[in-house]
């Protein structure tokens, strides 16, 4: 089998966060046996559009065989690839409370290489404690840790209130890339990637469309109220 | 004040997504005493261009007044409407797990509005207790109390393999809007409204962009290894 390991090109977001759905799709193939897929299989079992998952495809580099599609395994470590879950990748977390310790132990993170190697809190009760496998250390530590461990990448779930000041921590010893939870816009030098994983963000897009889908049912002939 | 009530018009996703950041800006000026912002200000503050604040804005049907900009509080308002958080919206809440007891406890989520307001699971030790006061229930009472007390929004925190069945136990009961966190694709009726909140999909994003960045550094005259 052809893998490749080129490095990775930038790719467009709205590419890269459908590349996880692909990959959901292709762990439940591999279940049933099946090797090879088509593109256009893919936009049907997804629901998007075949087009787009072909070009998406094309972007990780990767060639169909003629009328068999794409070699499953093949397709998957594409993915992986691109997506940069080839490797393991280290990082902080720090905030150990409720959202912190649920992304501690969430699995399916971990099964993509992301591996939370240590996590920081302020609150003395927790420091020493280990939640996941993953053992509280006081925040005091962070910037000299992420220097002598050479960490990539920093995860934010303290409250909004603390989040800037742990960012520029983080930055201050090294971190290049930020995973930010906390509900608050940081504000960081150009060269520092920043994801943000808010949830207002995605309610807002169900609260919305929920809206609107009962006012045209409310705007049926009416009946009063 | 003007506060604009009109039903809720379908506005585009990624305009969506960037209401709740607006939101987040609005509340620490207003925290300043700040009273009026223009939109080139908001678009300033959140590294975002400035005719797509302003467009994003003016989807809310808020008119800015002249010199001045929007009004602080008009504003909030209208980017509360428009995202269906001046309503309270019920949500019933199935897979009490760490990831489920994250989000019932997420401070940020019931300041919009949202209210998770009874939580199901199938595991009998969970069954009766309470987490961040929401008492936990069995999942063979949750499609009666669906219909019982008209809930719209299902939230699903189970792992993958029940996701789909518990989809189907919802639907059934009449919900009308999945927040699905389970890394699996949900097979729906076509209107019902799935909003899938995978932190897979932002991992992705970031561990690839981590990739490229490393690469460019690694492309330099290089030293061998």
């Amino acid at each position: 089998m052809e893998i490749r390991k080129e490095p990775v090109k930038a790719l467009p977001e709205p590419t890269l966060r459908r590349f996880p759905k692909y990959l959901q799709l292709l762990k439940r193939l591999k279940i049933e046996n099946i090797r090879y897929i088509a593109s256009n299989m893919i936009a049907d079992e997804l629901g998007l559009d075949s087009i787009q998952v072909r070009k998406d495809l094309s972007l990780t580099g990767i060639i169909g065989k003629p009328k068999l599609g794409f070699d499953l395994d093949e397709l998957t470590q594409s993915l992986f690839h691109s997506l940069n879950w080839d490797n393991i990748n280290e990082a902080f977390l720090v905030g150990a409370g409720s959202l912190g310790n649920a992304i501690m132990g969430y699995k399916n993170i971990s099964a993509y290489g992301f591996k939370i190697i240590a996590a920081f809190d302020n609150d003395a009760s927790k420091i020493g404690s280990i939640m996941n496998n993953i053992e509280i250390l006081p925040i005091e530590n962070l910037t000299d840790m992420i220097v002598s461990m050479n960490i990539n990448i920093g995860v934010i779930t303290t409250p909004e209130e603390t989040a800037q000041q742990i960012a520029n921590l983080m930055i201050s010893g090294g971190i290049k890339a930020i995973w930010n939870f906390a509900p608050v816009h940081l504000k960081v030098p150009e060269n520092i990637i920043i994801e943000n994983a808010q949830l207002s963000q995605s309610l807002g897009v169900l609260t919305h469309k929920l809206a609107v889908v009962m006012k045209s049912h409310s705007s049926l002939p009416a009946k009063e109220n």
